[in-house]
């Protein structure tokens, strides 16, 4: 599993779109908080490889290829652990 | 924008795997309680046209077909206003 604190260090960018809470800024981004983790490493790995277009893919694709699966575990457990 | 009651009536099928609650009922499933609706018809509208594949898209894709604009409107006015 994914290390919390390493996720939120690496969420800087995230929280641009998707808010500093996890509640996203705009209503056609989804919100991350207390999203299950598996789902949201599926989500970025569909992203990283070009099977999630559509949607707002034009962004998260470009975010997606950044991060190592390490970084998607990271991220996965701080948005899923967020209250 | 969507009808909250007309997507609860709708939302037998989505239940099965997303929860009665929208929590889902497994990991790998995305919580769609409280979810921003756009995004939700947004997503739908992706599995349906195709756009959309991995993670559990074998099971998403044939669902979205089944739905027309107005039901996605129901079903993500629906998840998003549960409290």
């Amino acid at each position: 599993a994914g290390d919390a604190a390493a996720g939120k260090a690496k969420s800087t960018i995230c929280a641009t779109c998707h808010g500093a809470e996890g509640i996203a800024i705009a209503p056609i981004y989804p919100n991350l908080k207390g999203q299950k983790a598996p789902y949201l490493v599926s989500s970025l790995k569909a992203y990283k490889s070009g099977q999630r277009k559509g949607g707002m893919s034009a962004i998260m694709v470009p975010q997606a290829m950044t991060l190592s699966d390490a970084d998607m575990a990271d991220l996965a457990a701080y948005y899923s652990e967020m209250k």
